[in-house]
């Protein structure tokens, strides 16, 4: 499922990017955030708008900064 | 009024920032983001946890990128 805002499929893509990156299953990436398993499925997803305070608590578990998170990656035409 | 999650408090206070930047009332900032005047003061004092839908469109609305809206400025310590 896509959203239609499409800064919602960028974050997605970025958190099971990162998220895989670090071998974390979609359980073990919420453990470290302190937020639910289907909760990090849906944002991976675009399901939901995330608010600020969780893009926070997913950027320290992936060890990256929320701009890594917003960032175009997909071939590797901008930085 | 501060909220406890720094980030709300930084985001806020960069909105804030901008926003006096481009000589806007919060009722102009409003208007161009297609939000409510006092939305936009919940968010520049911290009381609400924004979601990312919302943040991009005061970003677009303040012509800057999301990460500017999260940097530290006040003692320009860092880029």
């Amino acid at each position: 499922m896509e959203s239609k805002h499409e800064i919602l499929n960028l974050f997605g893509e970025n958190v099971r990017k990162f998220r895989r990156l670090l071998n974390l299953s979609q359980e073990e990436l919420a453990h470290k955030a302190d937020l639910h398993r289907t909760y990090i499925g849906m944002i991976e997803r675009a399901e939901k708008n995330i608010t600020l305070v969780n893009i926070e608590k997913i950027a320290n578990a992936l060890e990256v900064e929320i701009k890594d998170l917003l960032k175009h990656s997909d071939n590797g035409n901008n930085d």
